[in-house]
């Protein structure tokens, strides 16, 4: 099928429909009402989507529902009745009463629920543990009643060992299908798929999937249009696309292409990311995935960094700072985002700031100078500009930024886009171009 | 129902079920394939949610699929099976051949599409300005095709004007539900949500919502457990909660507590938050679900703020900063990342720092007078620590942070908890300690 056009506005689009469907279909099913109403963000449904992706098993569905009885029981019956092999569920195996799912898988299986034991002491140990760390008072009778009941374990199903206090389960379902039952929280349940994929069950089925590989390219500077136009232009020029699954995706103001494929599309692929290297030789920075932070981090090796910001306002150097080991190479940053402290901290020539005011490129490579200085860097970045909402002219808009990159040798980088967008887009964006910039520096 | 208790080790749980069913059940059916691989994060969903949550209709689940017929059409039969009134579809409404939702749905409602000249005319319109404003190359044909495709109708439906260049529209359902079509990009859904609420066929359908009123709470050095003790405690004392659906949530260091009612539980409600007000009077600083950098905001009004930040390396600053408006108060930051920046800049005192270490309770001191300085602030925060993976000791582990707040007239607050997790976890949570400072610093 061949690539079609990222449509106008910027929306993201699959480029290709998977080219064959993997014998193997995936469900999740998330359980909470927090999730559900958006109290918190579903971290889970993402993270087994990447799991399923890496072994090759095609994501039929994520679906997201309360912790009531016969909503959980109707999205079991309708993955059943679409054919799902594999059902994923997440939460809802805690002690209280409105932790229902392994209950309702019991009943969905039609496998009774039988007090496992050897489940129940162990839930019983990490409670005593947990109590006595925490100095917590709990009633002994409360805590066996909850106890017994997370060490309920559907008939012929395999009880997963707790990672918190909560048991997984691997349930064989009416129709040959799987049910693997995980715990809610992402720092529980991660490690229990971990152990999950080890049971000779769980790798049955998977071995079913045939497997699929990717990569990812990272882009800035070039417009998703523009991309799309390319992928166009090298399919009319004899590059085949077909057996490659590319997706396309703005994400905090670069272009991620994620290129999927299963075996024997090796070298389409490989081709692909050759072409796209020669067409965009500027903008495609990353051919591995590795992100701009971790780029500029492999650049400033050996290098001493001192920043100065006004209206990115930190965002610049707690991205530099994010990266452990760091401290190698940042020195520190000026936060100047009065005029006063721009001339206090950074020694910016105060008829400087009244003459060309503080969003210029002039303020702008003062600053540099300034942060080369007061850190004793070699490196130095700056950057300056009105984040809004109030405070634009028509000369001087909301979103315009003024960037100097340069080294204490003297070379040095400036640009000053107007940023589109709110306070934060403006602000955010300015600290990713400050990065780039950087890396432009420092020839990455 | 009674409140149930936290489950230990910090999970989130709700507390209690909902005490009445809206009459009224919504489903939101989110479309692509970017969001099912988890390469973009679906935040039309969560948004949806909050927006129907406001309106008292009960949202009975979230559905992710790809752009795919069957799988689209399997999910619209399982939510007519399942009694749902209101289907809200997001995505899927593009020029290109994988954009299906409006063929499917009205294959879904047993309506035949027809082309609505009016909308076809919207579309063309809306495109020759786009392809003006970027000098893009756009085909004639392609384009037409394309917009021809996007104006097509289900007979009977009342299509809704684009915000990017697809339409929404209104369907009604085989069994009197509902089917709301809108676009994937969220700046296009909202204003059409907007839209779509101001039709009689949408009025109509959620007049039968049974109004929900709700109010959410912030605390901050409490645990969740404590908490779950003192609402049983509350209901010991003969305080009634059946009439509250009551979520809390562990976020971003801080917990949440969201309270739901309808009609008729306001003094219940009202009860609740005058009784967890006098049981925290410490940590339950927000009543109205204002947040913690608005409150520090407010309270920094008519004052002139200087940061010295080490291991939060700009979080704080970058904080701050959010609030529009926060230059009026906002000095600047240092961020001291290395032992002579923090001389250097802050003129802390190199024997101080030979003496104690960068992070000790006596460098913090200085770098908030140096703050209160070199910014000429009467208000400034200090944070320096240890946020790992390395640098970590047995006397001074990772995690440890050091803070102090000062004012220009001699008050002062400071503490050095150390603050579990990884580096970022520190790094943040360095952030809104010192946020939380700030507050009691002020008397807020």
């Amino acid at each position: 099928m061949p690539a079609r056009p990222v449509t106008p506005g910027g929306r993201v689009r699959n480029m290709t429909e998977p080219n064959q469907r993997g014998p193997l279909r995936a469900g999740i099913l998330v359980t909470g009402t927090e999730v559900l109403t958006a109290t918190i963000q579903d971290r889970n449904g993402p993270w087994l989507s990447e799991q399923l992706t890496s072994l090759g098993v095609e994501l039929a569905e994520i679906v997201v529902v309360a912790d009531h009885r016969e909503d959980l029981r109707n999205v079991l019956e309708h993955m059943r009745a679409v054919g799902i092999d594999l059902i994923i569920t997440t939460g809802g195996l805690g002690p209280t009463a409105d932790d229902l799912t392994a209950e309702v898988v019991a009943e969905f299986t039609g496998r009774e629920l039988e007090l496992d034991r050897g489940m129940e002491r162990k839930i019983q140990q990490i409670l005593s543990r947990f109590a006595a760390s925490t100095a917590m008072t709990v009633s002994a009778e409360g805590v066996n009643a909850a106890n017994r009941k997370q060490a309920m374990v559907p008939r012929g199903a395999t009880a997963l060992d707790p990672v918190g206090t909560a048991p997984g389960l691997v349930v064989p379902g009416p129709d040959g299908q799987l049910v693997l039952v995980l715990p809610g929280p992402p720092r529980e349940l991660k490690p229990m798929w971990s152990s999950a994929l080890e049971l000779p069950q769980v790798k049955e089925v998977l071995a079913r999937a045939t497997p699929l590989h990717s990569y990812r390219l990272r882009m800035f500077g070039t417009p998703e249009s523009e991309l799309a136009m390319e992928l166009r232009g090298i399919e009319a020029d004899g590059g085949t696309l077909d057996d490659l699954e590319i997706t396309t995706c703005l994400r905090k103001g670069e272009v991620e292409i994620d290129v999927r494929y299963r075996d024997g599309a090796e070298a389409a692929a490989d081709a692909l990311r050759d072409e796209l290297q020669s067409r965009f030789p500027r903008s495609l920075y990353s051919l591995d995935g590795t992100t701009i932070d971790e780029v500029v981090a492999g650049l400033l090796q050996e290098h001493r960094l001192g920043l100065a910001e006004s209206c990115s306002a930190g965002l610049l150097a707690a991205r530099i700072a994010d990266i452990p080991g760091s401290s190698d190479y940042f020195a520190g940053g000026a936060v100047t985002y009065s005029d006063r402290s721009k001339s206090g901290l950074l020694g910016v020539d105060p008829d400087l700031l009244s003459r060309y005011g503080a969003v210029s490129d002039e303020v702008a490579e003062a600053m540099a100078i300034g942060a080369l200085e007061r850190f004793e860097a070699d490196v130095a970045v700056s950057v300056t500009g009105i984040a809004g909402p109030g405070g634009g002219t028509e000369e001087k808009p909301v979103g315009l930024v003024c960037f100097n990159a340069r080294t204490a040798g003297g070379e040095s980088r400036a640009v000053s886009p107007v940023i589109p967008g709110g306070r934060r887009d403006v602000r955010e964006r300015s600290a990713l171009v400050g990065m780039h910039l950087l890396r432009r520096l420092l020839g990455g």
